[in-house]
């Protein structure tokens, strides 16, 4: 029997057991959209990044790059942390550091322990369940949260994760949030209407960043941590064609 | 407008502001359901305790003692932790000090920077609803957990409490827990049938506790931390009638 269990906040990881597990870092809003956006959109690797000054000196070794704090566009910075910033394969072939508010550290915690470390988003779901239904590891989801406050959209993803993976397992946080997915139903940004990171985007107004985020399945990227570096991983882009507006979701 | 929100697990405590604020400490399973219990059939007052030897020394102040540590009553105790223990006023007039693995942890935790303390359960949803309503306190819900991890049914609780207060709130784990509640609609022991703490108690063959903690409103009680000691509210046992098997929550 595979496993999967639901970390809701990465203030909580240490009650979990990452050994020899896949973790699945997911901040819907916006660091795992946008890094699964930017790979699939051409952009060669991403070096995520917990501090903002050590991501600035990455501008003299001729990488791009992007960060944000509370929402914004962090100053000097070439880019913020809007997955549309890298459509049309705006920035093909470049490398990019990257730190955002919470994304970046809930990576940073997961390194130590896990296995292998992927970053999930509705935009590639399908494809990131794909390669775990072949994996032969169980699965944490770590959902980075806001400033360690429990986030409802990055704990949607696990719910609608676990879901599609259709597995049997005992974890509570994982349980709770399958229903949530399923009283949420296809309308998730409906749903997301009244969530408190969702309000903040909106007051900057970037409600069709959170639009594009809620999208699912535009990417058959899965994303993974290689060495210090996201990239997509090479096998699971030859599995499955890319199908843009696809979604075979089935809740 | 008045304000609730949800902390779901002791271990993040620390990033909620209690001050002013009524705090509303669950565990469903079974410490608070327990303490509302045994205080709705004729026990005096309530002493919380976190240390079991601390506890236990009550004893030698003819206080009755109450123990319990993963889910199994403790060495040397008077009682564990079934609130089926206390039916028929079996205990009415003695004095109670209790220790149970997260419950009373919880409450000291929200101890300190709180404005009031209230115990919370189904047994006592209604009751608790309607002191809420006539307070003027924005409210945390406090969610024991289970050893520090999210736990479905102390989250559902909140869910439950939040939707039948009816006010706003901004607060995405309050939000959730809405939905499992409602999609759990009023089956909640079918619901829990999956959820981990149940599974344990069902190995203790502790079926019968888990039953009685999910029913609605059997009791009356608001109960409250009055310097050290959990009682009942006596202006609010004035406010209504007990009805025992009463269940007034609209979903």
């Amino acid at each position: 029997m595979r496993n999967i269990e639901t970390c809701i906040s990465p203030e909580l990881i240490h009650l979990h057991d990452l050994t020899q597990k896949t973790v699945v870092v997911v901040d819907i809003f916006r660091a795992s959209s946008t890094m699964v956006t930017a790979l699939s959109n051409g952009v060669r690797c991403i070096k995520p990044l917990s501090d903002l000054d050590e991501c600035r000196n990455y501008k003299n070794k001729n990488w791009l790059i992007a960060g944000e704090r509370n929402g914004q566009q962090a100053e000097g910075f070439d880019l913020g942390n809007s997955p549309l910033s890298f459509l049309g394969n705006a920035f093909a072939g470049e490398k990019l550091a990257m730190t955002t508010t919470n994304g970046t550290r809930a990576i940073s915690l997961a390194e130590a322990d896990s296995e292998e470390i992927l970053i999930g988003s509705f935009l590639n779901l399908q494809a990131t369940v794909d390669y775990l239904q072949i994996s032969d590891r169980d699965v944490l989801v770590l959902c980075a949260g806001w400033k360690g406050k429990f986030n409802i959209e990055d704990s949607l993803y696990a719910g609608a994760l676990s879901l599609t993976l259709g597995w049997k397992h005992d974890c509570d946080a994982t349980l709770a949030m399958e229903a949530v997915f399923q009283q949420a139903g296809e309308n998730l940004s409906f749903f997301l209407e009244k969530a408190s990171h969702a309000k903040r985007l909106q007051n900057h107004q970037l409600e069709k960043d959170i639009d594009f985020c809620l999208e699912l399945n535009r990417y058959n990227a899965v994303v993974h941590l290689d060495e210090g570096l996201l990239k997509v991983k090479p096998a699971a882009a030859k599995q499955r064609r890319l199908s843009p507006e696809g979604n075979s979701l089935q809740s």
